[in-house]
């Protein structure tokens, strides 16, 4: 169910009687020639509405616009910074609280979400209020991302064009893909970009000159939907694991 | 144009060009029986989206939530604090600065948005690093929506009404429009909720038992279309004529 | 009672017997070439200082600088940035609540303070915390001013040039009346400033040159003595309806 | 010159001319049995329109609430939290700046304010906006302070009680000043409220039953008003001292 | 027992049977050619050990880096700023009451960080989470202290020379004693470096060439273990009295 | 060079020479029933003293408190919250640059801090104050980690313990090395603790019955040495890197 298509009366019943929801985040940034600044948010739509679909539980709107100061040298990238960007998913996770969510799903795919939303997540956690935590798909399928395509990368790459091409082909530039690897840095994951030990690097630019890592050319609207289909269904376990905890099973554990 | 649905590249001609945006906001609250919780930010999505394709300027993805908690007790409301609202509004919009973007038009569709997001404008704007204003469609035709109207109301009443219906229909109970005016307040407008000059209550169920103010049973789809038209005018009228402002006119006067 | 003039043992009685304090709040900000920047607080103080001899309920000293910036052009002008306000008025609400106060009056004279008080009012009353209202004089006795005077303003206009008059008339500049609405912008509330429903301008300045808005000329003591009355009665009235309410009718309503 | 008594034009010729401005602080605390809530801002207006009076510069309205937690336990005191005061001083003196204030006098009655007062000034010292400096009369006639009174006090002793009776002898309880004594801790400094070099107490009650220090019977209106006129004096040098300092020298020196 | 070098089941003892902790707190600072930046750091953590020695109590790692901006033009000089080592100290305070404990002494030895180390404390107290009190070696043998050099001084003076001498010898440059004294202000506690009773400095440097105030030259070794000694006695009277309070009697006192 | 062992004039060749520091950075947490609550910040202290000493580069003093809460369920240890934190490091690191430094390194010894130095270390680069970045010891040298133990973990385990045995093995219980593993999680490394994809658990005591990962039993003094003197190595080369970039070479680049 999409809280928000719902008149009020008609979400009496779901707070009744369950205390879930999901939340998609995303991001609002480039994502290289071929994809659009939406690639991270309509990703995670995309999961949260299908587990939604198929579980039956509540998900929120998707927050657009996630910490991406990383990628602002590319035209159009929107970003909070990163202390507003915890205490707005902070105050809206809390409210839901009101309405009796006691554990949240964070359905992200910006990894320069994640360590926020734990932050968050601890925050919540630690004064016992809400179970929130964080959900990544690829790190639901790891082994089948690395199968599926010959050089991966962190942003921009195959596994998230194949997303999109089985989302909103529209969406793709897939003239533009053997572009995207060649302007980029293709074998990104392979490599080391730091020096001894220390990351040295603040920005995408700093690694890539169009935003983006890895060789987009083997993704396909097929491979996206196999990911599509296999991480969704990751997540609804993920579900309905967490929706048969007891809460007391989620609160922090007692001094030893 | 879209900025979340454009790759990076094809964004860098219109920052060379322009300087404006439009940044649709609005809520994710009840609307009463009748009306999707979405109603707001579906509205301020609507009006930014034509105004955008109508004069070519620039929109961002829509902020679905806002500053609602004197809706809290109706099932769904969600919300964030007002300070976080502010610091959430303000860091974007700094942002967009950093891709030469240095006027705004808050595309608002929700009452409880207006003084934080003024309070927003007035900091960037005594920064002198954005000009940030503030439009919400129903200000911008008064005459109209009075005279379509037998009993408006603030809030869940026939002029929201009439705009979902007439862009997406699908959201609307209409089956319930007598039972929203019957269990709401109808003449709320013509009433004074006020005590001896103070207003003395701080949530919308203090007023109405199902969230909603004045009649919706002379809502139409017709109606909604007549007011989408008129007003997308006046915001495109808006929109040239801020465009069409020196910078230099719309920093801060000097002291006298 | 004024608490500053008591000595503690004498506010014994008060704080074990009732519950209720009158706050008055102002500005110091420019109000035209006739009026001193005092305006708001002196209106302020009146009206707590007279409510306060009618009903016996304690009235504590006023603040006599708000929210201000607009005002900045004009010499003089002092203010706080709006989050400090707010922070400062709810820090002294709390800690009047810690000697019982549980029901506050925000006794407010300018415009500029209205939509803060009542943010700290929400903070307050969410929290259940303290019951604060902000009460505005001429909202509590509007048929009255619109009929006493051909132009009001919204500043500076001969609604707070008679209280003055009244209240401390050797403060008001009489020879210049004519001189503040020549250089003013007399007929305002007839105007629209705002373009296409956006209101595009931050500071009075950008609306009159003097500061002022509205026609003083026919301001009279005699005329400030009747509002002063006649609305420091609705004060009054207001002070015994909220004495009346018993505490747990003022906390927020119940989930639906 | 007052600030608030003039009209704005009244005031442009000043800020053309000088830079200094006299800003007067105090609390609203209880002062014992014998002394109004009222006393420190009462003694900070009192000082500051003298000094304004004798030599011309320009003095603010007072804020009469200050950092007074410690008082609490006492009916009707008064307080702002520590950061929260910090932040309202610090707001108003850097708009100050606006109108071409670059020094100032904190002219200060409460002991509580004086280390928030100099963490301010270091704020606007350090970044080279406002130099800005905390004065508290007693500390620039110690000798003679020491001379008048027996049994001083820090708190609702002979000196303030010396003072208030000169300022405003009505709000003293003259028939109250043997059991204010008798009440109270009157050797208080001479004794050792220490334990092995702490402070351990954080509250006046923890000393005291009724709030004061000191032995208050051997204060008159006479007293009061010897040291009044000489502290003013004191004063009245410090405004001219650094009325004469170029705004260079009162800049931090540089890095050694 | 110094926490930092247990084992965590070694430690499971202490907080079962004991509840208070010693936490030393410094600065890193100039203090004049012949003494180290660490020498409050170094002070402290000699009488926390000490103290922890001889009672038997925990003392945790100490606070190295205090509130010393007055000390920046001196090379080296490290500092955080004010607000930031509240919040700091609060923060790890609070922390440290999650173990058990509910009495803390701040074993200090920088003048800078006496006031903030108190507002910290007030805010643990006023929450009645935890009694923490600030403790200055020098406030405990003042007569001492005074008996035993000619020019004291608050900032590199003799006396902490004179304890540098005797905990870390190797650090103090003894053949610069002399040129310390004539580079600095030697005389200072005699003088008045206020203006008319106002404190007008910020800086060490505006008072001192080299950064101290004293005459180091009667500064020895001997005089140094003399003053530890007798401290530390004052110390572990403190904390033997801090532990045998009730920790009722450590609250805040009732509203009278 | 140490900067807290220095008097400020032996310091002033240094800053108008160089302008890199060392900043070592630890924790205070338990590290199992064998190692001492203090092992991170010996360890990074270890590594930049020695860094300091073989480069002539400056250190500072050891933060020894982190971003510990997860660990907070075992007796003694210390945190501060992550926003405090951030800011902590923020300020000192800021005011650093008041005396010439704009590159630093912070030396970290503790996971829980990386991503708040990094974040720190964004807010300065985004700002071009300084470039801080972030290095610890075992990312310097993975494959020797890897190679000389049988099972890691990322707390507690082989590799922090021999670090131990080598810098100050007297704080090592090697008698309960054994219990240390059997009581722990020893094959973490090679588990999977999340849930399809999340990760959820908030606290090491959610997978570790002793706080520690990993099999300790095959750390030794000697492996302890020889990874110190390899990442040692690695350290020392960072160092020169980092002080041969020309600062605009560190700057952010430039919007494409």
């Amino acid at each position: 169910m999409y809280l928000a298509e719902e008149a009020w009366p008609d979400l009496e019943t779901y707070f009744e009687n369950e205390s879930l929801a999901l939340v998609p985040l995303g991001s609002t940034e480039q994502h290289g020639p071929h994809l659009p600044l939406a690639t991270d948010h309509l990703i995670a739509e995309g999961f949260a509405t299908a587990a939604a679909d198929r579980t039956g539980f509540l998900r929120t709107p998707t927050i657009d616009i996630g910490v991406s100061p990383h990628h602002r040298q590319f035209s159009g990238t929107m970003w909070v910074d990163a202390p507003v960007f915890r205490d707005y998913v902070e105050s809206f996770t809390r409210n839901l609280a009101y309405h009796g969510i006691d554990r949240v799903i964070y359905v992200n795919a910006h990894g320069g979400n994640v360590e926020h939303l734990r932050e968050v997540g601890r925050r919540l956690h630690d004064d016992e209020d809400v179970y929130a935590i964080e959900w990544m798909w690829n790190d639901s399928i790891p082994d089948l991302v690395d199968e599926l395509f010959e050089h991966n990368g962190p942003h921009g790459g195959p596994k998230e064009t194949a997303l999109i091409q089985h989302l909103q082909s529209e969406l793709v530039h897939d003239d533009r893909l053997a572009d995207a690897r060649d302007g980029g840095f293709p074998e990104f994951e392979a490599s080391d970009p730091t020096h001894h030990g220390a990351r040295t690097f603040y920005d995408a630019i700093d690694n890539t000159d169009n935003g983006v890592f890895g060789d987009q050319t083997d993704a396909t609207a097929e491979k996206g939907e196999r990911m599509f289909e296999e991480a969704t269904a990751q997540l609804v376990q993920l579900c309905n694991w967490l929706d048969d905890q007891p809460f007391a099973d989620l609160l922090p554990k007692d001094h030893v």
